[in-house]
C-alpha cells in the first residue's frame, strides 16, 4: 500500500528536517518538502510528530530454552510487542548446546522464527570448539547471512567459552569478516561466589548481584577486548552494565581499537535495590545477568552513550513468568535469568535520554537504530530514512506521555521492570516494511510478516582492519 | 549547468553506495542507480572513483594581518588552492584588535573575502570585553550569521583573553546559541618561557617549541573546557596538537560534556624535528602555534580521531613567505606564526588515515567535511550528499597518487610543509555549487564565485544543553 | 623529666614493634625491648596501647583575621585542643594583605603565636607581587625558617593570585628550595557563580556549595600543577575535596611529577547534605571552602589516601562561632568561611581509616604525621620514633571509644562538625617535647610551651628536582 | 666481628643523616653521631660514602632446571655476584612440576640453596591444583616460612595456571595470610602467536617479542588483579614490563586495592631493539619473558616507580650461556628464557634513577630493599638501618664509577645485558650479617654463609584486608 506521511520532522541519525515521506512497495520512495500524494495513497498527517527509522533491538531471546524452561515471549508475541513500542527489527540468538551442530541449531531457530511479526536476524553462539564448528561458522557466514557470533564468558559447566575457544573463534570470525560478540562475565569467579554465598546461607535473590559483582564483568570485558586486539579482530560487548566494563571499552577505543558496546534500557535506569525487595516474586523478576547495578553505574553508562563508547541500546528481552522464576525459590542460582523490555526501550531512551538533555533526537536515532544497523551490516536498508530503505518507521509524539505497566503492555510476561514509570515521548504509528502495524494503541501485528534478514559479512570497518594487518 | 556524475561510489558520512548523482542549479538534484541524464547535461564518467562531499576547512586565515605583516594567500588564491585539493568551504576568522568594534572588523573581513573562489564563513574573535562587545556579539549572531566565537588564550599583551573575558564571553555565547572556540595555550607561561629562553641565548627557531611545551597547551585546554562545563556551554578546541590537550577533551567527553576537538593535518604527520633543521628558512617555515610535537603526540592525535574525541580536521592555513619569516632571524619570538596546507589536507588525511586502516572512507568524510558542517551548523547544505544539498563535491581516485611539492602547488607561498610526500588518493574533480572548478590538474577557480555562508545559531546540540540547565 | 613508657607497641611509619621508649630532655633517648628505667624516671605503663609520633596538622588558622572578624581559637586554645586529640605540631599561615610587607606580617603572626601550647611553624601566603615580595621571600626562607609559601587561587578582589603571580612566585620558590602550596579554586568562576546565585535569589547556605562546584576546584588544581610542571617546581595542593582535583594530582604523579596532596578530616567524612539543613546556624557552621561534597567524593578521597596520591591529613582549623557566622544571614557569600577540627582529626582518621581496613596503623602514622614532617622538612625531629627525635608522642588505645561533642571538646567554638560520632580509638596520653600535656581526659596544656619550628629549605626532593633540570 | 663504620651518611628509606654505625654479632648495635669504637673493633672510614641497607632481590632463579637445561649461576655463584653488587638477600622460587608434591620440591630447593653466600628465602609456585596442594600450601606457610606463592599465567602445556587454579590458590593464600604473586602473560595468546609466527617462517629471536606483545601482559595482569579484588586478596605482579600491565596496577591501586608491582632493572633500561640484532648469540642472550619492550614502556615504568605503583626492583636473574641458548637456534620458542643481572641492579637503579633526578636516595633504598622487605615480611630485620636489624649493609660511593662488562662481572654467565654501560655510583663495601664480603673489588663471599629466611605469614597489610571483609 502506498502511504504518504505528511508534515513530519524527519529525524535521521545526522539531521532533522521538516518534510514528507512516501512509502511504496514497503520501501521509502521519496522524502522532501511537499511531496505529491500518488492516487489512492493513504495519507498520514504527522503534524507535530517526529518520523524516525524504526528501532532495532540487537539483543533478544524469543522462546529461548534456558535453565530448564522456555522464555515466555515467542517470536510472534515478542516482535509484536516490539512493534507496539516502535521497534521494527530484532537480532536474536541461536545458541547450540556444546557438541551440537551449529547448522542444526540454526535451522531449529529459523523454524521457530517464522511466526515473527517483524524482521529478524540471528547471531549464532559458539559454545564449544571443533573442526566442525570451524567449518559451520563458514557455512553460516557465507551462505546464511550470519555475520556475527556470540561468546558467553560466564555459565561455567554449560555454555562458557574458555580462552582457547575465544582465541579460536575470534580468529575464525576475522577470517570470515564476521563480528565476534561477548557476554562478559568471568564465569569462574561467578561459580566460586555462587558456591560461597550458598554455603553462607545466602540463597535468596539478593545473592544474585553479590555473585556477579562489577569487577567480574570488567575483567571479562577487558580480557575479550585484549584478545581481540592481539588477534586484530573487531569486537562487540553485549549488555555492558558496569562502569568497569565500560572503562575497558573506553580504554581500547581511545587507543583506536574497533570496539563496540551495547547497553540495555534496563541497566540505564534500574538499580540493584530491586534485589533487596522482600517479595521474592518481584526480586526474582529482576534476576538477569549481568544484574542491575548500584546507581553510580547508571550515570557512567549514560556518559558512555553520550561519549560514543556505547553504540547500541538493547533489551536482552528474555521473559520468564513468576511460576518459571519460582524454580529458584530456595536457591537464587536456579532462578531463570532474564527480563522483558522490548516494548519500552524506545520510550525509556527518549524520556531519560532526550528529555534530560543527554541526547539529541539524532543521537537517539543512532543509539536505538542506525548504529546497530551499521555495526551488524543492515544499513542503510535498516536504520535510515534514505530513499530506497525499508519502510520500517516510527512516528513519535514528543509531547505524548504514557505510564508503563504490565496491565497494558503487549509482552507475554506477567511483570514489567519499568512498571509505573511515566514517560513523555510515545509512539503513535509503527510501520514494518510499509505495513502500518501499530496506530495509537491499536496493535495490528501480522503473524509471519517478519522476514529473515541475511546480513553480509565484511561490514565497512573490516576493510580498515584488514589494512592494519 | 546540469551535470550527471555516473557510476561512482557515493561515499557519505554514514554509508557507501554505488550510483549516479545529478547536479541542477548548483544543488544535488538526485542520487541513485542509473539516473537518466537530462537533455544537455554534462556527463562525468566516475567509474572507479569515489564521490564525496567537498571538504570543509574550519580553520583558515586568508590575508591575515599578523605580527607586522599580512598572510600571503588571500581569499582568492587560498580558496582556489583549496578547490585544487578538494576543499570547497572554509571558515575563516575575523580578529578585531582589542578596543576595536567587532562589527567594524567583521565588515572589513567581509570586504576582503568577496574575491573568494569558494564559499566561506567567519568565526569572530573576542579579544577584549565591554558592553559594546557584548552587544555586537548579539548583532553578529542574530543578524549576520556568525554562530561561533574564537578566544585566544595565548599571545599575552596582544589578543590574549584572561579568565574574566572567557567567563564573560562563554556566558554570552551560551545565551546566543553560539559556539565558543579556543586557541588553548597558557599565554602567561609562553611569555615566561620566551623570556627565559632568549635570556639564555636561545634565539633560533629551536626555541619556538621549547617556549610552548605540551603542558602549556594541556593546561589551557583543560581550563577552557572546565569553564565551559561550569557555565553549561559547549566548547570547541581548535588545533589540538598535544596529547595532554586531547586528554582534557577526552576526560570531559567521557563525562558526557559537549566538547569538540579539531586537529590540523600538519600536526598529524609532522614532528618537532623540523625545528632543529640547521637551515633557518626551513625551520622558520614550520613556525606556527601550537608547534609540531614529538612523534608520540601524532599517534595520540590519530587515536583521538579514531575514537571520536577529535571531530574535524583543519589546516590553520596562514601563509608567510621566507622574507616575511626572516623578521625573526635573530629572535624566534618575532617569526610570523603560520603554515600553509589547505591544498593538501584531504590527501594527507586519506593517505595516512584511510590507507593505513585507521579510518574508513565514511569516517574520512566525517572528519574532513560532515562533522564540521554539523558542529558549525552548515549541515546538510554542506557536508552531505543528500538531495537538496549544495553541489560541493569531490571525485576521488583512491588509486591515483601524486607527490606534494611547492613546485606544483597552487598556494601562494614559497614553502610546503608536506614537501616530497607521495600520497595515494587524489582529487580528480572538484565542484563548487555545481561549478566544475578543478579537473585532473586543471584549476578553473572563479574569482568571486564564493558566497558568504550565514550560519544560524542554536545548532542541534544546543537544545540538549538547554534541557540540562 | 625523664619518662619511661613501658610495654607499648611502637608504631612508626614503617613498622610496628613491641617495646619501651625512654624520654630524656624532651627527646627520645632510647627505644627497644626491656629498657631499664633511669632513677627517678616516671614510668608510664602502656600495656595494650600503641605509641605513635604525635600528630602534625599542616593546615590551621589560629586567631586569623578574616572576612571582618577573627577566628575564635587562638594559638593557645587551638594548640591545647590539638594536644587533647594527639596533635603535637601545627603549621599555620601568615597571610599578608596585598601590598603589605611579608616580614611585617610574619612578625605580627610570630607575636600572636607565642602563647602556643605546642610547637608551630608557618607557611607564608603570597597575595601580590613586587620586587619587595621577591626579596622578602628570600629573607623568610634563608633567615626565618619559612620553607613553604601559600597561594590562594580563589577570593577574587581580595587575596587571589592570577597566573602571573603564580608563575613569579613558583619560580622564586624553586630558586629558594621552598615548597609552593595552593588553595585550588578558580576564583573567577566562584565570583561569577556567587553573583548569579544571589541574583537568582539564592542567598542561604545552600548557595555556598553551588557557587564552588567540584569542577572549579579541579580546574584550579590542574592549572597550578601544570604551571609547576612547566617551571620544574614541586607543588602541594591543600585541602583536596573533589575527585576532580585528586585526579589532577593523580595524573601528574603518575607521570613522575612531585605533587603532594592534603585532605581534611572533614572532607573525608562529611557530605554536602549539611548545607541543606533548614537551620541556618547549623548549615552556616559548615561553611568553609572548598565546601563539603557529595558522597562519591569521599570515597575517592579515601582511595587517594590509600593509593598514596594524598599524603597528609589536616583540618584547616579556623573556628567561627554562631554570632560570627550570622554575618551572612542574608547572603551566604558573607558567612565567614571556616570550621574546627584539630581536636578530632586523629580519631576520625583512625576510626574511619584503620578500623575500616583502609589503612594500616603504620599508614595512619604516615598520613597523620610522618609525611607532613617529611614534606615540610621537619623530619625526623618530628614525625618519627627515632632516637634523637623530639618526644612528641601519643599513646593510643585502639579499644577505647568516645563520642565527639561540642559539650566535651576543648576547642573554643560553639559547634563541632563531627558532633555525635562515636569513634573507636582514642588518645590516652599526649607528650609535647617530653611534657605530658594530656592524660586520660586531663588536659594540662602549658601556655607558651610551644616553640617556633624553623624549617630548612631544600627538603630531600629538591635535590632530585635539581637533577631533572 | 665488631665493626664501626664511621662518618657515613646513613641513608634509610625515610631519611638521610650523618653518623656512625656499629655492628656487633651480625646485627646493627647502634647508630648515631660520634659512636665510640669498642675495643678491637674494625674501623671502616666511610667519609663521603653513603651507608644503606643491603639490596634485596625478590626475584631470582639460581640453578633453575628449565626448558631442558639448568640455569648457570648456582646459589653460591649467584649470591656471591649479588654481594659484589650490594645485594645481600634474594628470594628465589621453588617450582614444582605439575603433579609434584610441593614439599618434595621445597626440600629439593632447600638442599641446593645451602651453598648460598648470602641470605635467601623462597616463593613456591603453584602449578597445579589438588587437595594435596591445598594442604601443602598450609604446611609451607605455617611450618616453613613460605608466605608467598607464585602463579604462572603463561607457559601453556607446562606450568600455566588457568582461572580455576588461580581462584583456588588465591583463596587459599588469603586464608593463610600469604601473598599470591603472578607472572602475568596470557599463555593462550602466546601459544597462538608462537604457532602463527613459526608457521609464517619467523623462527629467529625477533619472533620472541612478537609472540608476547604488551597487550598479552596487560590482559593477564588485569585479570589476576581483578580476581584478587573479587576474592579480597592482596596481589603482587612480578616483572612488570609493559605500560598496559602498569596501568592495570595503577587502576586498582587508585581504587584502594592492595596491589604491589615489581620491575626488573633490565626492563627499565633495555629496549626491544636487542632482538633485531643480526647476531643470534647476542639476540638470544636477551630472550626472557616478558621480553624487553619499545622505549615508551621504559618511561612508563620509571614513572610507575616514581609514583609508587611499582614497589620493588628485581632481576629475574636466570642465566643461560650461549651453548644453552643455542637450543633455539632454529626456533625461538626453544631458546631458554632468562637473563642475568643480580650484580648490576643496584648500580643501574642508582645511575638511571638517582643521578637522573627521578628518585631520591631514600626512594632508592625503598625500591631496592625496604619495600621488598616490608611486602615479603622480612622487615625490619632486612631493609632497614634500625638498631637490631641484620647488618646487611652496603657502602656506596656516589662519585665512583665503573663500566659494566662480562669481563669483570662475577656472575657465572658469558653475557651481560648491561655490557658497556658506565654507571656512576658504585659499591665499595658489602656486609652480610656483619661479614665484610666485598671491599673495593675484592669479593670474599663465603660458601654456605647464607641462611634461609623464614618469613612469617600475615604481613601488616593483611590485618587491614581482614577488616575489609
Amino acid at each position: 500500500m502506498t502511504t504518504l506521511i505528511r508534515g513530519a520532522t524527519l529525524v535521521d541519525a545526522d539531521a532533522s528536517l521538516r518534510g514528507d515521506l512516501l512509502i511504496e512497495n514497503g520501501r521509502i520512495a521519496a522524502t522532501g518538502p511537499n511531496l505529491e500524494a500518488p492516487t489512492g495513497a493513504r495519507i498520514v498527517d504527522a503534524g507535530g510528530l517526529l518520523l524516525m527509522p524504526g528501532g532495532i533491538d540487537p539483543h533478544t531471546h524469543m522462546e529461548l530454552p534456558f535453565m530448564g524452561t522456555v522464555a515466555s515471549d515467542d517470536f510472534y508475541s515478542g516482535t509484536a510487542a516490539g512493534l507496539a513500542g516502535g521497534t521494527t527489527s530484532i537480532i536474536d540468538f541461536v545458541i547450540p548446546n556444546p557438541q551440537q551442530s551449529l547448522m542444526a541449531a540454526f535451522k531449529e531457530w529459523r523454524g521457530w522464527a517464522e511466526k515473527a511479526a517483524a524482521d529478524y536476524a540471528f547471531h549464532v553462539a559458539i559454545t564449544w570448539w571443533s573442526d566442525a564448528v570451524h567449518r559451520e561458522m563458514g557455512e553460516l557466514a557465507t551462505e546464511h547471512g550470519v555475520s556475527s557470533f556470540k561468546h558467553f564468558m560466564a555459565y561455567k559447566n554449560a555454555i562458557m567459552c574458555d580462552d582457547e575457544v575465544l582465541v579460536n573463534s575470534f580468529t575464525r570470525c576475522l577470517e570470515l569478516g564476521a563480528l565476534p560478540t561477548v557476554h562478559a562475565e568471568n564465569g569462574e569467579l561467578v561459580y566460586r561466589l555462587q558456591k560461597q554465598l550458598v554455603a553462607r546461607g545466602i540463597t535468596g535473590p539478593e545473592g544474585h548481584p553479590m555473585s556477579r559483582p562489577p569487577a567480574v564483568e570488567g575483567e571479562a570485558a577487558n580480557r575479550a577486548i585484549r584478545i581481540a586486539e592481539v588477534l586484530g579482530a573487531p569486537i562487540y560487548v553485549v549488555h555492558v552494565s558496569a562502569k568497569q566494563a565500560l572503562e575497558a571499552i573506553t580504554r581500547a577505543r581511545n587507543e583506536g581499537q574497533r570496539v563496540f558496546g551495547e547497553v540495555l534500557a534496563g541497566h540505564l535506569v534500574i538499580d540493584d535495590s530491586v534485589y533487596r525487595d522482600p517479595d521474592f516474586t518481584r526480586a526474582a523478576a529482576h534476576v538477569m545477568s549481568p544484574p542491575f547495578r548500584p546507581k553510580e553505574h547508571q550515570r557512567a553508562l549514560w556518559e558512555g552513550l553520550q561519549a560514543g563508547h556505547l553504540h547500541t541500546t538493547a533489551t536482552d528481552h528474555c521473559c520468564f513468568c513468576a511460576p518459571q522464576k519460582a524454580a529458584g525459590k530456595d536457591d537464587f542460582t536456579k532462578i531463570p535469568n532474564g527480563c522483558g523490555g522490548i516494548e519500552d526501550r524506545m520510550s525509556i531512551l527518549w524520556h531519560e535520554g532526550v528529555n534530560s538533555g543527554r541526547l539529541t533526537p539524532n543521537e537517539f536515532v543512532r543509539v536505538t537504530s542506525a548504529n546497530a544497523a551499521q555495526i551488524f551490516n543492515l544499513y542503510p536498508k535498516k536504520g535510515s530514512l534514505r530513499v530506497g530503505a525499508d519502510a520500517d518507521l516510527v512516528l513519535w509524539d514528543p509531547a505524548g506521555s504514557r505510564t508503563i505497566s504490565v496491565k497494558t503492555h503487549h509482552q507475554n510476561v506477567d511483570f514489567n521492570v519499568f512498571e509505573g514509570r511515566t514517560v513523555q515521548g510515545v509512539v503513535t504509528h509503527t510501520f514494518t516494511r510499509g505495513l502500518l502495524a501499530y496506530e495509537r494503541g491499536d496493535l495490528r501485528a501480522t503473524r509471519g510478516h517478519g522476514q529473515y534478514l541475511s546480513r553480509p559479512t565484511h561490514a565497512a570497518y573490516f576493510d580498515a582492519l584488514k589494512k592494519r594487518q
